[in-house]
């Protein structure tokens, strides 16, 4: 048993080497590549796909897989073996249910309807994207029908990013939490706004980077296995355990651009940094889902990195590196300044509190168009529509209005949303049981020390990769299933505190 | 046969895709790759590398091309399908020589082998290396015994990078070469040397790449198809027909460094950036030999880059970069810096007329070895026996003797000096034949203008890519084949003026 588990792991491992490769020219393709080099990109970020679906896929990984399954039944949940073949075997049973055509027409589609977006948004022509987005909807649909025996026809999608989660968990919870959001936003929408002043301002580049990149050290953040550099769209990225790297963008204009996506991505970073050294080069070494990702970089970004204690620790470093913008503005102002609610138009430029109900729209949408209720020609009205009555704003065209995400044009309908609210439900439950467990974590935080968090963090939740489901590990973790409660109970108290409700 | 052409081309194209991957992981290792990454690093670079190697000497590759044979030899001998069809029936013809455990046997050897040498150098440890070097002496041998029939046992080791050419021919070239500079050096040495103050002063680094970068702009190396980055050992490397970057260091009390490998490295890079478009995605886009390929970086490092012509235009520029170090020094002065000949240890440092001189004692030191007429125990002693009788100078230890270069402890013994000299002579046979057709090039070069020497080097060479054997190209494009006058009469004209000989 143990040659064909190693047989296997070789198989996969090579899968992962070629997965990895692709990441760093995707991750070259965002950062420093030249003009000139798009197209042959595409096509040799095409062929590595490809041959790693092909790999993957192939016959022989499937017949060792079923060889294996009663071993790793043997043997402990938690142990390397078992937990690898639990995850070969359930990526593998997917990948085999859609079939190599279906694979390459997607792919093409993608490729082709994201180029199609990034022209038609700054000229506010979402028209000459209604043909596309409806091959993408026929495509998601088909994508979904490979699963039969679903619930509801998003399962098989957002099972994709989050394993284990169903659109009716999904909505129940949803609901529950837009009950507790919105009147919450009516009550800070009646006080006054806050002074958003403070990080308004110029402030240089240079500067700008180099205080994120100290503050993301002190997080943890290990440079010897990563790095930063600029992009369009911030993102993280992986090519080993020991090489995981962060992006960012920054405007001169806004210090929180840059300074709360560096933390956001160091959040996504450090978790993947945090996976058990010995998952290194598998399909373990991986984070667990889409939502328990983005519950860390909002843990790091918004509980800590947009807490009154951390700016407590460094207003001062910050005021230093900006004297001339900053000497007049006090902690509690910048703090403020920091944590200001409004009802906008752009889902990544909101606030902690608005921000699930930019979520929830596209969510609720997304289900609609996959159940037929909605027409993609519909799609911009309903957007408005949503928009007017869930955050009383009307973007004054499609770009900020339904042309503002790429998601829809560069992949599918439905899974790509709910991550971005299960993660900051799901932060707040992690947070509570590292609270419960090391309740100076806040003292700590305000004296700019972070070691009791970050190692509460890795040995209970980073250290396991792929080895749990999302489920399992709030389960461990939490004690419990997904529950709004500490969520709600750390926006009420923080939001009622500054907006004195 | 076009579908079985088709059939061909699309099996190998998919094989250069997975070469370009793996030399953008390179890249990226040698330059942006934090420590952390180094271990997966080689690990999926060899993964990359098998694989191509694996698509590569498919039987089906061999079937197809036996097939199209006679197709080919019915076209133009310059058409796209026949010289495609000549490289693959070449290359496969000889990848097919050596076994897949040979390569696998030889990949982990040269990886153990270079990380042996770059902790040993620095140690100035020579003996923890013999045995590794013995095995890379065997490996080297049992190569070239893979390909029976050679008249010596380095020709297929040579061939690999200078097809065509033969340990005969080189010897033959290099010792006619050798009678004339080893006079011509005798010669400089009893003259008063020239004084290189006014490039070692200290030049900030950002003004050192703002710089280079200008003059290689001016050039014609096409920013919108390639970059510059830092890294240790400067090279060039493509990842597709638009994304072709260079790399280069800068010593900050030494403004040769930096400014020559800059210009040096865009040769490489102009020479690749000048395949036509056609050949991309293909073997045929790729430099022709590495002789050819050192041919261009010599030409417009040393050819154009250390002419007086050259500075005549663009000393007041560097004097306005660097007011402080440059204004009390005239443009002679600093053209006569720029060019110091003198005996000495390092090669990648040599002045244009040594250099030669370094190379031909590696070259003459790897037949030996090959031969057996010389055991690697006795290589150190061998090294410096030579440096004394051709250079009279002796290493003070074997970091600047034989542990000076990486070749032979990262790759083969054999095949891979030739090409530094072969590209000396051949810039200056390119050259006179430019020179021929456009006499005014001189003049231009002197006005900062280069379209004139570019547009010829592209449309008599670059554009061929890989079409012709660096012999056809010699032939067609200077109307002989390899000799050595036209490079004679070059250093002959250019050092006896500067050195009133």
């Amino acid at each position: 048993m143990q040659m064909a588990f190693n047989e296997l792991k070789e198989k996969l491992d090579e899968v992962e080497d070629l997965r990895m490769a692709a990441a760093v020219l995707s991750w070259d393709q965002a950062t420093f590549m030249p003009p000139g080099g798009a197209e042959a990109r595409g096509r040799q970020l095409a062929t590595l796909s490809s041959l790693a679906q092909e790999k993957f896929i192939d016959p022989s990984v499937g017949k060792l897989i079923d060889k294996l399954v009663p071993y790793g039944e043997s043997l402990d949940y938690d142990s390397f073996e078992a937990s690898f073949l639990r995850k070969a075997r359930l990526d593998y049973s997917k990948a085999i249910n859609v079939p190599p055509s279906y694979v390459s027409k997607f792919n093409k589609h993608s490729t082709l309807s994201y180029q199609l977006w990034a022209k038609a948004r700054p000229e506010n022509d979402f028209k000459s994207l209604e043909d596309s987005l409806k091959i993408t909807l026929d495509l998601s649909r088909e994508y979904a029908d490979f699963f039969p025996g679903y619930e509801h026809i998003a399962d098989p999608l957002i099972d994709d990013s989050d394993p284990g989660m169903k659109a009716s968990d999904i909505q129940k919870v949803f609901e529950e939490l837009r009950k507790e959001l919105v009147p919450l936003v009516q009550a800070i929408s009646e006080r006054d706004e806050l002074d958003d002043g403070p990080i308004k301002q110029f402030f240089s580049e240079d500067a700008q980077l180099a205080f994120g990149q100290i503050v993301i050290e002190d997080f943890g953040y290990d440079f010897q296995r990563g790095r930063q550099d600029k992009t369009h769209h911030p993102f993280m990225t992986k090519f080993s355990l020991g090489d995981i790297r962060i992006t960012t963008r920054v405007k001169e204009n806004d210090l929180s651009e840059a300074l709360f996506s560096t933390l956001h991505e160091a959040g996504h970073g450090m978790y993947e940094q945090g996976i058990n050294p010995e998952l290194e080069g598998t399909m373990l070494a991986d984070g667990a889902s889409s939502g328990i990702h983005e519950s860390q970089s909002r843990t790091w970004e918004n509980i800590v990195g947009r807490s009154l204690g951390f700016w407590e620790y460094y207003y001062p470093k910050l005021q230093k590196a900006f004297p001339e913008q900053l000497s007049s503005y006090s902690v509690r102002d910048f703090y403020r300044a920091s944590n200001k609610v409004s009802r906008s138009l752009i889902r990544t430029d909101a606030d902690e509190v608005t921000y699930n109900l930019h979520v929830m729209i596209r969510f609720a949408l997304e289900l609609e168009l996959l159940e037929g209720s909605l027409e993609i020609s519909d799609l911009p009205e309903a957007w408005h529509a949503r928009y007017e009555s869930d955050l009383g704003v009307r973007a004054p065209s499609d770009v900020d209005g339904v042309m503002q995400d790429v998601h829809w044009y560069a992949g599918t309908i439905g899974g790509s949303f709910q991550g971005y609210t299960l993660g900051n439900i799901m932060a707040s439950q992690f947070y509570d049981a590292a609270l419960e467990a090391h309740p100076n974590i806040p003292a700590d935080i305000a004296q700019g020390h972070f070691e009791q968090l970050h190692s509460w963090l890795k040995e209970n939740l980073y250290v396991h990769g792929v080895k749990f489901t999302p489920n399992e590990l709030l389960n461990n973790i939490t004690g419990g299933p997904l529950k709004i409660e500490a969520y709600i109970k750390y926006l009420k108290e923080k939001y009622e505190a500054l907006y004195s409700i």
